[in-house]
């Protein structure tokens, strides 16, 4: 079985470059990194062209001056950077999808730092286009439509347990605010990703040994909070 | 492939009736369930053999008498039976490896709880034997060997990661407490038999379609605590 619309793990994302529109009060939102452009360490751990925004949220929470952030310093670059409320278990996730394949350490340099804060900024852009009622909080169909965009349109089964994975034990109707959005948003990002590196064809199906499998999947239930 | 010693999620399991031999003072990890007894609707909810304690904590925790555990419910009936400690997540864990699978809703049945208490009983009884030095923690050489006892020879790297994921972000060597243990025990112990299950004939590779692998993963990342 090929993907098919309902399934669209490989349906294009949107463009890194995705700036959100809607909100120009929201400036923090808006520098999107422009992937034509090429990193030069002649010129430092950034391109010139990088927005100083996000170069000097870098270099402030790199605090060792190593180069890298650590899980403790991007937790105090994305503090300072606006975004309030993010959970210890998602910046595990986002230093896990984000980091480096080759690097053993989970750490992020700046190649991957701004490819982190784009995502967030298109992440932190859709969530408003789509939260209608401006309640900060997604409902179950907002939450659709915000996959949809982003790229995934999820079975409704596997939509409606990830809104059973974030309730409170009591079933009543879910609404998520950002972080929650964040986080099953990264799950779902990447457990797609890891399965089509299993999946080169885009045939629907992967193929997974046993220990692979394990490595792919354990990572996403970090216990640490 | 096959599976090789090295993987082994297929190597037989402690049988159910596995007593706690070596801690006869704790009395409460030692009632372990016959699986030749049968139940019989006839003569109530458990059949008359299960041991009274079991009987006694399914039916103190069962208050609105509906003849099943819901989550709350369970969270207490493990607390009145001497499991203090454990986490939130680790229950809900519990809850979805020990349902019914043909139950839509998150709930055992007397059937169900005489399975984890059985395996709850097991799982101590080892904690406990491979926590050799009896500090209440186990490092990583005690854990690779409470895993083989239970009949899961996971792969160093797998071991390692497991680890990594309850270590606190310093970078430590972790001991888990018997909460982590059971956790992480849960972790394996779930995932491994998903796989299996999309591996009928042992071979060590699962081919699995994506709402599967989406389906069979998400519940393991609960993120309620």
């Amino acid at each position: 079985m090929a993907y098919s619309n309902a399934y669209a793990p490989s349906a294009p994302e949107l463009p890194e470059s995705y700036v959100h529109q809607q909100h120009d009060g929201e400036n923090r939102y808006r520098y999107a990194y422009q992937p034509t452009q090429q990193f030069s360490s002649s010129s430092g751990l950034f391109s010139p062209e990088t927005h100083p925004e996000i170069v000097k949220s870098f270099e402030s929470a790199d605090r060792d001056w190593s180069g890298f952030l650590e899980e403790s310093e991007l937790r105090q670059a994305l503090l300072c950077s606006g975004y309030q409320g993010i959970s210890n278990r998602t910046i595990r996730f986002l230093m896990f999808i984000y980091k480096s394949p080759g690097d053993s350490l989970l750490r992020l340099g700046p190649k991957e730092y701004v490819e982190l804060w784009n995502c967030l900024a298109q992440w932190r852009a859709i969530f408003d286009s789509y939260d209608r009622d401006r309640n900060g909080k997604m409902n179950s169909t907002e939450l659709r439509d915000a996959f949809y965009h982003l790229g995934y349109m999820l079975p409704t089964s596997v939509l409606q347990l990830i809104q059973t994975q974030f309730d409170d034990g009591t079933g009543k109707t879910v609404e998520l605010c950002f972080d929650s959005f964040l986080e099953c948003g990264m799950i779902v990002k990447g457990l797609t990703e890891k399965f089509k590196e299993n999946d080169p064809g885009y045939t629907g199906y992967a193929t997974i040994p046993y220990d692979v499998f394990m490595l792919m999947v354990i990572p996403f239930i970090a216990s640490y909070d």
